[in-house]
């Protein structure tokens, strides 16, 4: 099953995406909340659409939002690539390296990207965002990680370099807090529907191939990553997990920085396709 | 003018504090949100005090929230007082270090805090917080932003130091985000209350003192830092600024780190106190 959320920033209407098109949520609720998904909404859509009670919407000229509202956390994971840790300059991490964006970063998958004032150096980063479906405290093993799991969605973990790691005294938030530095969808796609294991993602600049690889290739998989996460924090439903980036970022000084009239394109197998046109802000 | 919310957790009812004691704020507001205070809030608190339209309640046997609502963003100061800096083993910073901590660690000022499990190193931190009352970007100069400050409050910016410093791949939000790490209150006391460029700020474990310094110690300043950080980000009504701690941490090496049955006392110069008792969780 795959949930979107579709209208203008601030007014997106819930839908669920079927071969037809659009079916509209709602009546079910107001919005794909992490209160929604806590309380069984993604149950209630399944038995809905079963029953054919769902009308059809027409959103084909309609913006696509993030699939979901606002999280309390967005929780990302770096260097969780071996290749990427080497292009960064890193040895590849014992323990899950954990740093945090600001939720009101979060855009929708099309939006218009803006490079901050004053940067030189912001940078693409595609991601498997793992979206968070029932509070998670000190789970007891990664086998527990699933049930806590609502469904996984693209991140473009947009970074500014110089802010991240030149000026930042090693801490890396200040590069990834910008307005808009987290494009995220389009969907909402529920985990029996995405082989999440092992699922090709790729970046491209400008049509140019960046980064290819596949969560196979995660040092840290999903469900240890949920599981560790819960000894140090608790999760909440709606929350964010962004497993880390592969190789392939301008960082690594293969590729130039991001500048206005840039594309980048972000596919996962089966999750979708993000597209951003990148201006000045 | 001092704000509170008292009451149990999750169902706090939002009070002013004033010398005849409690007076209820309902009738304006279902609680103290970011969005209060970016509509006006406390000009709407401050016309109904003058006009003896707000009720007293006996708050007196009940428990004292956070002053706030979640905020949608807790960024934490790193390093921002010399002798602190020096204690930790670090050169005080050019630029003020960022890093983030997750908005489901606040907890009431005098609420059990929990050593988390496998914890060896919780520390305390007594720090002054800035509640942001309007949104800041991109804002021209530090004497911007004060209209962006709606007051201060004291947080105590608990840290388990080995998840932040000794497995955390030197990003130190793993340490910072354990449930109830970020005690906050006991009030928002507006700024024309708060002579935040210089108040003592003192912490005591056990009855010892631990920390005592000054504001005016800071590096960065408040009006300097809410300006700062407006570049590299939006900060949103109800965010949280904690401006780092001064020296006399159990990270120096000159005290023990936290147990359960230790008591932690904070207290800020006009901001009043706070009072943690521990246990483990």
């Amino acid at each position: 099953m795959k949930l979107a959320r579709i209208g203008d920033a601030g007014a997106e209407r819930p839908v669920v995406v079927t071969a037809e098109g659009y079916r509209d949520l709602s009546a079910l609720t107001d919005d794909i909340t992490g209160e929604f998904l806590a309380e069984g909404g993604l149950d209630r859509v399944r038995a809905a659409l079963s029953a054919g009670e769902l009308p059809l919407v027409d959103g084909s000229d309609q913006r696509v939002g993030a699939p979901i509202a606002r999280p309390s956390a967005i929780i990302c994971i770096g260097m969780n690539y071996a290749a990427h840790a080497a292009e960064s300059g890193s040895a590849p991490p014992e323990v899950p390296i954990l740093f945090l964006k600001t939720p009101n970063t979060v855009a929708g998958p099309h939006d218009v990207a803006r490079i901050p004032r004053k940067s030189t150096k912001t940078d693409w980063e595609v991601e498997l965002a793992v979206v968070i479906g029932k509070r998670a405290s000190y789970l007891e093993s990664p086998a527990q990680s699933l049930e806590h799991i609502a469904g996984f969605t693209i991140a473009n973990d947009l970074s500014e370099r110089e802010w991240q790691l030149e000026i930042s005294g090693g801490q890396w938030s200040k590069g990834k807090s910008a307005p808009g530095f987290t494009p995220l969808g389009p969907w909402l796609v529920t985990p029996d529907e995405a082989r999440y294991q092992d699922l090709r993602l790729t970046s491209h600049v400008n049509g140019e191939p960046r980064q290819d690889s596949r969560t196979s290739d995660l040092i840290f998989g999903v469900d240890e990553l949920v599981y560790q996460l819960s000894q140090w924090m608790t999760l909440e439903p709606g929350d964010l997990v962004l497993t880390g980036t592969p190789e392939g970022v301008a960082l690594s000084g293969r590729f130039p920085y991001l500048k206005a009239g840039d594309v980048v394109e972000l596919e996962i197998e089966g999750l979708g396709t993000q597209r951003q046109e990148f201006v000045d802000a």
